[in-house]
């Protein structure tokens, strides 16, 4: 934990899946961290790419398990992306998770002219994955718009595709690039540190994902923490490009070196 | 037609879908079109990387449909996996169309050492891709074999994801790089051009996917030629990299500039 032990930590970006909890299970000594870093008085906020539920179904569902956190703590890329949609007058056809379409409730969706693509889990059916090609091949200057492009995560212990690979599917057959709205993406990173007046030397991110969450916040100039929980898997200790200023068992040790450093 | 009439064509190779017929149906003039390359003493063969039905009923589904050809003269990517599979003593896992399964017979399917992607249609379901990457991912290491890496075709008028698309999303997700059996691999053309004794400079492909069948024989040396027909789109004719030596409107007009340029 070198790279923490000389910085004056004022505020803390937690992914949510893989570190706060596993499927529906808060991962053990979560919740006590969470607990400790509010009593050292730290700026906290939830960077997450679930894209599977509303932010508010999230945060009573993370309030359920015991975690001591507001809806506004919690920062999701929809909203970010339904800011973008309107601003450049997109009309979405949207491959994604029914749970979360009430975000997008007042956004035009007839004569789409992008197709907006998140972790759509069951929802991810030949069908569908067609549909939304055809919409874009039909496009004279397809756009398209992921919600993070998270290879896999864990639910309840097993890997699960993420909405990465149906992106790269889609990306593949249309030949385009799409256009990512949620980590690892820096203007994500960015507008949650403007919003906790927090400068990026001061910032921690402690995340699952070697590129999402440790490489993207390393990219902003923030100091990447890897947990040993959720997807995680040795070989990320071997990672290519990424190298993590500090990998710890799980939450509950990242806060106490945290805590530490602070002394 | 300028690349073709200087030449001294004697072998003709054929893409099936989308070039003899699209979805069910055969293309007009393309029944005759065969007959008279016949007539005119070319050899043929009909290469393709059709992977949604056996060898014996593809052949018979064009016989059918009128078409003289016999099953030897069909060249799909099945066969040279199922002797690479033996060869390298992998035990493949397989996420193929149910129609295909019988190709499979006599290979060792326990314990899996490799994966095997085709175009599996409605096979391609969450649980399936989900299933076929968690095989993947714990591989010490993964190898994904796919027949074929087409980006779409068109199947009754219709564009729909081909097998390339499903390769790019398990590619991405388990960070590996599939090892491709089938056009635009040369030494899927180049077997061919043996069997047929024909030298790559005196070999005409014609298909409509610029990439697999137009790109894939021109980088090995033979004449390629695209259809206005299948999944031809009019942006395949600007395309950055692929440039056919000829365009025709379809079989009927490929196979008269063939037989126009041997007189």
């Amino acid at each position: 934990m070198s790279a923490l032990e000389n910085s004056r930590v004022t505020g803390v970006l937690l992914d949510v899946s893989g570190v706060l909890k596993d499927g529906e299970t808060a991962i053990p000594g979560s919740v006590e961290a969470i607990r400790k870093l509010r009593e050292a008085g730290l700026t906290i906020r939830f960077l997450t790419n679930e894209t599977q539920m509303t932010r508010r179904k999230l945060a009573a569902s993370l309030i359920d398990l015991g975690f001591c956190l507001q809806e506004r703590d919690i920062i999701p890329p929809c909203p970010a992306l339904v800011t973008l949609l309107k601003r450049e007058n997109m009309r979405p056809h949207l491959l994604v998770h029914p749970d979360i379409l009430p975000e997008f409730d007042g956004i035009d969706k007839s004569n789409p002219n992008c197709v907006v693509v998140s972790d759509a889990a069951d929802n991810f059916t030949y069908e569908n994955l067609n549909e939304a090609f055809r919409v874009l091949i039909n496009m004279e200057k397809p756009r398209l718009f992921s919600l993070g492009r998270g290879k896999y995560y864990s639910d309840n212990g097993g890997l699960t595709l993420d909405v990465g690979a149906f992106t790269a599917a889609l990306e593949y057959a249309a030949d385009i690039k799409a256009e990512v709205i949620g980590k690892p993406q820096p203007e994500f990173f960015m507008s949650v540190l403007r919003d906790m007046r927090v400068e990026p030397q001061e910032a921690v991110m402690i995340g699952d994902d070697i590129v999402g969450d440790v490489g993207g916040a390393q990219n902003c100039g923030l100091t990447g923490v890897l947990v040993r929980t959720g997807k995680y898997r040795s070989s990320d200790e071997k990672h290519p490009t990424v190298h993590p200023d500090a990998i710890v068992d799980d939450l509950a040790q990242g806060v106490d070196l945290i805590l530490k450093s602070r002394k």
